[in-house]
């Protein structure tokens, strides 16, 4: 079925023709001056895709090599492979046959460690690496994802007009952008499913506050989503949070949300941007608090086993006056707070790694196709295009007015979640960072003073540029410490 | 001034004479039976040693060959240097010195991942190699520290009997045990040192507390801590607290906190308690908002950034009564939480590496020595001792009921804390990891939804084992899937 030994060549390969790789191939074929080559290890993938979608644009192959060759150079291919090994066995196949100045891209989930790892050997064989983050799911891979590609200044001229033509379109603008070089696009990629962790979260938090506080039938709820969808909150999360709450269980006639299982389930990158964040020295709570909820769902036993052992839960207090205002308040201003975190672990990433990532750039390429699409996003290009050195995003007159507006319907519903006994990590935690922020003093001192105390850490003094320890076994008094003894 | 050629061993030896060292040295040396081999690659440091110490008990060499020479077989020598390249640097040294049998022990705060990979490139040498946590800071070293040692059993038998004498006694018993095979003790002393963090945290919160609701002064709150240290509470750092609330600073005639800059410093230790215990899935929100609240502190420009546009901070509750006692209950009740989480993530990291941990051994030899000593551990070895089987310490009976106790007050604290504005992250995410094991239904099912809407990453349902998943963008009617597919 391939077109060898005649002029015909493709512009770009896809390799790997699962759902993803599959949907991402007819979308770059849908495109106006695309030709697709592609090529999967059995071939009854490929012989699908070209049955019910092969009629134009495609050049299907049935060994990598016959794929290499009806590329035109520079070959340009996109692996769509399960992230890992996989991943590796195709990057080696690859590279045994492109030669100088071709492009082999990861659009996999892959971990940015392994990005950087990858583009590094390739480089030394004269090959161009990208890795690329692709969000939107299987929908979004054939209609227009949000792409994330990091990798050379050189591979994204011939690449980038590519992926232009695929990604979503957000305000006249393709969500797609050179995010920075090597491991930038993963790691950007790997932020934005942290972030959309926190955000479902926060999502969670206020349907069960509006439930068991606030009284309220699923179905109930997702009038109360739909009409936060018309505001500020809208986006495609609460969007589909509206359609799921609205769901009702053929089998059982009751809501659907209450017969699914109350466990949560985690792919990797979640933890990842812990991981990550907390070693760049980033506090991303919101975040955290986001993994941490789905792990202790998933943890049945100790569930039951606490659950034996209590024998009364408090008093569910009384929603009152304005209860769902405070609750979309409270959401509101929990979602800039996480979205500030995640901001600052991209632009810890970028100095830590050596990337130089527009972050009104992100931003902008996350208003369309992916998971954590939203009217949101543009308050967040605006902030980075009124003032791109803020230090935190939370600075920013509109960021800073949302806050203040929402702040007492905030305060008063983490009160309340704590008084009722509904768990809100997400909310609470948010609440607790921006305070620390807005602290003049922290007890942060007393922390010091015990450090120096067990371990001789020393401290500063807010009267000095020096170091200092107390001799706490000896006299107390205190000393200056060499700082190079410490 | 060593010994060589005559038959004075040393059944012990110490490289690195830095204060850790040094101290660890004399307490060998102290201890009837032992001979103490020491070597420093500056011979000023050796010098300073021997001449201040070096009355009995030693036998100090030059060189590191001369050093490997002193000591009687199986030589067996503690490295005390600084982590990382400083070790691999002495390991490199001693392992082509040493024979089949010999035992090199890292003292040092090693990352568990570099004592895995030690061990396992010494075995195939035929040496052993143990990784140790050394808890209880220069002091403890000297008169007694709380010992975590890995590694082989073969290896635990020449150096048990060593480690037992030197050790802090508590109740009877020296605070070391075999944690269990490579690098399992220092995951313990890592984990020890994340709980260590979430301890830290929740007493300052609850020292901000009693100041900004509460409107004592540091030295008032002293005597708050110096009560609470006669009670449950009592521990070393409380009772440290209260003596570093207590100083007046000697320049300003000020309480020695207001004088100390309120930014926290740390090492790694934190954030790799954070980081293996989210990959291993466990929650760990009382240690991570820790390490997340220290980070926050050490951000001067985001604190001052966010202080500029804050325009107004919220009244700070009255404080009622038994404000004092609440704080305490509170602060009691999150650390049970934390505690709980710490011993899930020893309870994961064995299963994960195939460790044979005994838990309760573990709360025992953490009862003196080092930093988190106190009373409350042995509750921890109680519950265990009851059943070892447990899910999770807080469904222990001494538990349940002292956070039973607690937990009114706990809620009205956070609560309080929120309106007030101020930030107590430790106390709200404890209290939110319990309601959510505590909760009979979570909303992760929404989470299920909205994942299975944009994902199709399935759900399960209450009344079957099979696995969903709704066509969402189709007819809306639910499919069994075919697990094999996802």
């Amino acid at each position: 079925m391939a077109e060898h030994g005649t002029e015909a060549k493709a512009n770009i390969g896809v390799v790997g023709l699962a759902v993803m790789g599959s949907n991402l191939a007819r979308n770059l074929a849908s495109r106006e001056g695309n030709t697709v080559a592609v090529y999967n290890r059995s071939p009854e993938r490929t012989d699908l895709l070209m049955k019910e979608h092969g009629d134009v644009g495609f050049i299907a192959s049935k060994t990598i090599e016959d794929f290499a060759a009806s590329l035109s150079k520079p070959r340009t291919a996109i692996i769509m492979v399960q992230a890992g090994k996989g991943t590796d066995a195709v990057i080696e196949q690859l590279s045994g046959l492109f030669e100088e100045g071709d492009i082999i891209v990861d659009g996999g989930n892959a971990n940015f460690h392994d990005t950087i790892r990858r583009e590094h050997d390739l480089r030394e064989k004269g090959l161009n690496f990208v890795g690329t983050g692709i969000s939107g799911g299987e929908e979004g891979a054939l209609k227009g994802p949000s792409i994330m590609p990091g990798g050379s200044a050189q591979a994204w001229e011939t690449l980038g007009p590519i992926l232009k033509s695929i990604a979503a379109v957000a305000e006249g603008e393709p969500c797609v952008t050179h995010v920075g070089t090597d491991g930038a696009g993963h790691f950007v990629k790997m932020i934005h499913n942290g972030i959309e962790y926190a955000d479902m979260q926060l999502i969670a938090e206020s349907y069960d506050l509006l439930r068991r506080i606030g009284g309220h039938e699923p179905a109930a709820i997702a009038g109360v989503f739909e009409e936060w969808n018309k505001g500020a909150l809208e986006s495609y999360l609460i969007e589909i949070t509206a359609e799921v709450l609205r769901q009702v269980d053929a089998k059982t006639g009751k809501p659907l949300v209450d017969v699914i299982v109350d466990e949560a389930g985690s792919k990797g990158t979640g933890v990842w941007t812990v991981q990550n964040s907390v070693g760049l020295g980033v506090p991303v709570g919101g975040i955290a608090e986001a993994v941490f909820a789905r792990a202790v769902s998933s943890k049945p036993d100790q569930r039951a086993a606490v659950q034996k052992v209590v024998t009364s839960r408090p008093e569910i207090q009384e929603s009152g006056d304005g209860f769902e205002d405070d609750v979309q308040k409270a959401l509101y201003a929990s979602k800039i707070v996480a979205y500030a975190q995640g901001f600052d672990a991209i632009i810890a990433g970028a100095k830590e790694y050596g990337w130089n990532i527009d972050k009104g750039a992100i931003a902008k390429i996350w208003r369309g196709g992916c998971i954590i699409r939203a009217q949101f996003l543009n308050r967040i290009v605006d902030a980075y295009e009124n003032d791109a050195s803020i230090a935190t995003l939370l600075e920013d007159e509109y960021f800073a007015k949302a806050i203040a507006d929402g702040e007492e319907a905030w305060r008063r519903i983490v009160a309340k979640a704590a008084l009722s006994g509904i768990p809100v990590p997400g909310f609470s935690s948010a609440l607790a960072y921006y305070d620390s922020l807005a602290s003049e003093r922290l007890p942060a001192s007393l922390i010091q003073g015990q450090r120096d105390f067990f371990g001789a850490h020393t401290y500063k003094r807010i009267d000095s540029d020096k170091t200092f320890h107390t001799l706490w076994s000896d006299d107390r008094t205190e000393v200056e410490q060499d700082p190079s003894t410490h």
